[in-house]
């Protein structure tokens, strides 16, 4: 896999364009709205969606019936939608029963939600499991509501709560190694823009980019809802799991913020390793934390009985910034560089795994004689040559059989770039050969060595 | 073993008295003091009377002949006793040798200790395994003294040194399982209130405390004479010695100083771990300390053909405050409150051994659904329902068989009540079980898995 | 091996003088300069001279040609020398080809090398391996044929380039085992005194100290040309180079900086360690840093396929000083002092070397009785003997067949001195005695036990 010339700020922009086109689609964590947001998906690169009936047991779990929303109101005493579904999705909670009743004041009040600390934010809230309904609604218009308190008010939730299926969608995009990279995203969040469509979109952009590349892992993308989805998943998976050599759970990836790394459950996996070098080589403040039994889909993923070696990429991350889980995560939330500049640390960090493998030095004794082989003076040879040099240095010391290019380049200090191309010349010129069962494709450790033998000085 | 509501502050005035009513008693590491001192202990909890005649081989070492005081004072030409055994048992240099003779003050001069820092106070000095004698007083009586230099003094010890026997006690309180916690408090000083009846104290109470409890562990205190006390309980128990699993040296435990920890000489055993969560989790500032090669009886304990997982719990530790090993380690110095602090954090270390088994997580394959289990509104139900619900996750995501529950809350940072708790709330859901053998009952690393197969993704 | 009375300040002017003999000879990587060179060297102590003839494959290599000068000047219009070789050796370029032309400003030009912020020192330039000539001059020089560029300037280098042979030196000192400690300084340097004369002297110095010395290893010292001839040596002594367990390169040890040690590959060998310890202890500031594969023939002897566990000891490190390759790295550099501490530092590292074994405690069951055995009041027997007491007890604490001395000394936070001193005395009352097979001779790490059972409580 070559790097390419992608040009970022046209990329940004198609990225703001998908995520504004599928912004006003109602999505939940079932019901027609993820099917109506895959197949925009699947105009860019071909979605598998799968249909999982309600009622089929998936690991602890059940699929639920499938929600749909036709419309949903509050109406006062003189007929006037006060809170109107065709104005934001967000008004209604979701999963809430489908409901027509004239109530008062007292009883509504119970069944609305607001955000006081932002009076013209919408709440974003779910009622999934259980039997209820509610209301989200800004401040402005509780108070509004609450002026008419005298009189009574009509609510309507036109909805259906019925056997139907659970939807998801999945790209997989064959490999030399039948050894995968996961990559997940979540589909079930209604109108907002960071999540879960700015996961979404650079996700299906990844994909589309890498059906067009040599591969040496094969790379499977799920687009499924939230927790009920990655667990219907690996419940259908649960033999094929194992192949999963690195994966990536993906959100919140168009604000502003830094991005923020949170590690797998093993902490120190290649995938974490990799997203860490790479944030680390961007030249942009990040963060990184450990994995937590919370958040994103990595909960279903890094359980104990999966443990799969995969990590969550962010910005800013999940709570930690004001418009999360309000309708103030609108499409002005998310920016096209900043959409532009997680695709391409995702790219970085898949072009690293692709790459990363484990090498000997077929002239370990001894540095070989660079000289006679032109390799002396690259320094002369261009800008960053010295800097080629040194990679060249560092590879052939420690490249033995036992270490990843990554391991080399984080030793020697060095983007795995000029570690990479340090490789490629040395391959080029016979001194260098990788390993065949690479500790790599094996998610090893550091420590453990390669089943080559090592060369020793006897 | 469940908490118990213990009144802290009764607690203190009792642990109070009883090191008043042991404080005049002439203790030594040999002599009916210490007889007298276990039959004050008896009385709050049975202890198993141990004597072993002068002239047992133990170990590398002899059991001396026994030392016993009568009275022992320095009297000027005109008889009056300026220094006076029978207003302190500190006067005397302990094992000092039967004497009445006349001297002159030049002779004396060589037989006498004081503390030139703190004239009023008197040193504390012992002249074992050496045929010597002398006396220790305050610098106002040395300069009282000085000034009769002219005249001849009398100087009488009344003192036994023959054969007799070496005295300790003992308390076993045998629990579900035949692996022990060992806990040793020395009973070799004289009026000395902090060293050492504060832990003889402590020790006392809490076997009394255990003794009515349900016990995991069985639990062995042993109040020896410092050093040729513990080698002489060590050579008598070697055989059996493997059983303790954990072990703390208690010691000057009522002072008002911080808490300090000295780890095992292994440095990471459970004990140390256990100790540092408790201390950690106290909300009061404390110290650790690495292990070393002196101080109280860990050193034999800790010697390198027992290595025996023991660390030591002080407050401020010997040789670190002004009144260590002098007549001002006093009953003003032991505080009630910091007596029951420091037995109530030995109690928090003894419940977290008794509970700190290695679970395993019965659903380990994505999460499983807590809403219909009521596990998933924790938060709502009391006031740190949140930290409860945390603590399930953490438990259901790291109870794979390879980790304690002390091992989960030091990931989790959180307290290892809160751990223990979720852990016995999935119990009773049927979600999680302990593995049978446990690592903590092999003090087995964090690295090491269970016996039990960890479930995998296959 | 015993500590000397060694007068430094002595050794510091004897290491000077042979450094200021040394120092006009014009040393290249082959050449009559090496020769010249060791035969001074063999004046002090007998040194093995090898002869490796032209062509021989060594390694990936080949050795080259011989190189000698007799003269080389650039001479005006009017006959004067204003570059003149008789004057300094540096002013050619090393491995010029022969040359005798008329040469005009322009051509000359490219073939001047300067130092612009140094305008009167000339720097030192080599052109190994590539088929050119130049010529190395000061600032000053440089305006001087500047200024006469309107005519043609005559060029002479009468130098041969022909069949003959590299030299390197050796001595050997054979000990009580065949492992080695390998110590190896360069020889192939014109007129510089830091580099490498330095190195030279103080490992000379080093050899000639330790031939009179009983010695447990066996000591190999190799004078041999950078690069090439660390390569022709490992490929000469490719079957036995695994008996080498620790070595040296020295370098650049005569200036006033602070010392500065580069680790072995590995990072953690016995000789990284021991030479840190000897660091920490010396009372001077000093540098550590981790291998890299650039700088002196470490590259060569850390080489992946030899791994050698040998680090670089230097005071400023190379290309870290101004005078760094160039004409002022003269005899004003080196200073008398600065050589008799690198070579004092040196041998401490080889006497700890020497002593550091692993001991097994004989009486590991509680401490041995001390008292009986006049061990227990050494604090009273001198000045340090409160240390003396404390090392004592850590090592019957912490040898147990795991360990080596300098192990223990790390853990106790103490100089391997006094507790090599406090093995010898343990040594001496019976209660402490070496595991034959020690892990020092093994160079094994901290963690692996002894072949030894080691004692165990039952």
């Amino acid at each position: 896999m070559e790097p390419d010339n992608i040009n970022l700020d046209e990329l940004g922009c198609e990225l703001h364009e998908l995520i504004a086109r599928l912004y006003p689609i109602h999505r939940c964590i079932s019901g027609d709205g993820v099917r109506e947001t895959l197949a925009i998906l699947n105009e860019h690169v071909p979605v598998e969606v799968h249909e999982v009936p309600s009622g089929t047991q998936v690991l602890d779990w059940t699929v639920p019936r499938e929600w749909n929303v036709r419309d949903a109101y509050i109406k006062d005493a003189d007929g006037r939608r006060l809170v109107d579904y065709r104005r934001s999705n967000l008004h209604v909670v979701q999963y809430s029963r489908p409901l027509r009743r004239v109530v008062s004041w007292d009883e509504l009040e119970q069944h609305l939600h607001t955000l006081d600390e932002h009076p013209d934010w919408i709440p974003y809230r779910t009622a999934y499991y259980s039997d209820t309904w509610g209301f989200c609604l800004s401040r402005r218009q509780y108070d509004e509501l609450k002026n008419r308190a005298g009189r009574p008010f009509e609510v309507r939730i036109d909805a259906t709560l019925q056997d139907g299926s659970l939807t998801y969608g999945e790209i997989y995009l064959p490999g030399e190694s039948r050894d995968e990279v996961l990559i997940s995203a979540h589909v079930c969040h209604p109108s907002m823009a960071n999540d879960n469509l700015s996961g979404l979109a650079v996700a299906a952009y990844l994909a589309k980019h890498l059906s067009t590349r040599r591969r040496r892992y094969s790379y499977r993308f799920v687009f499924a809802p939230g927790t009920i989805g990655a667990i219907t998943w690996l419940s259908r998976n649960e033999r094929n799991v194992g192949r999963v050599k690195h994966g990536l759970v993906l959100a919140l990836l168009g604000d502003e913020g830094n991005t923020t790394y949170k590690r797998s459950r093993r902490g120190n996996a290649q995938i974490d390793r990799a997203v860490e070098h790479v944030l680390a080589h961007s030249g942009s403040d990040y963060s990184t934390v450990d994995f937590t039994p919370f958040g994103y889909d990595q909960r279903q993923f890094c359980s104990p009985g999966f443990d799969l070696p995969m990590g969550c990429l962010m910005r800013s991350a999940n709570g930690h910034f004001p418009q999360y889980h309000t309708s103030a995560d609108d499409l002005d939330l998310v920016k096209p560089a900043s959409l532009a500049d997680s695709w391409s640390k995702c790219l970085s960090v898949i072009e690293l795994l692709e790459n990363n493998r484990v090498y000997r030095n077929l002239s370990p004794k001894g540095e070989p004689q660079l000289g006679r082989r032109g390799l002396y003076e690259l320094s002369a040879s261009r800008q960053d040559g010295a800097v080629l040099q040194q990679a060249v240095l560092w590879v052939l010391n420690f490249a033995d059989g036992s270490r990843t290019l990554l391991e080399i380049a984080e030793r020697a200090s060095l983007g795995f770039a000029v570690i990479r191309e340090a490789a490629e010349l040395l391959i080029r010129h016979d001194l260098l050969a990788p390993c065949e069962k690479t500790a790599a494709q094996e998610n090893l450790s550091a420590t453990t060595p390669c089943l080559h033998a090592s060369p020793s000085s006897g």
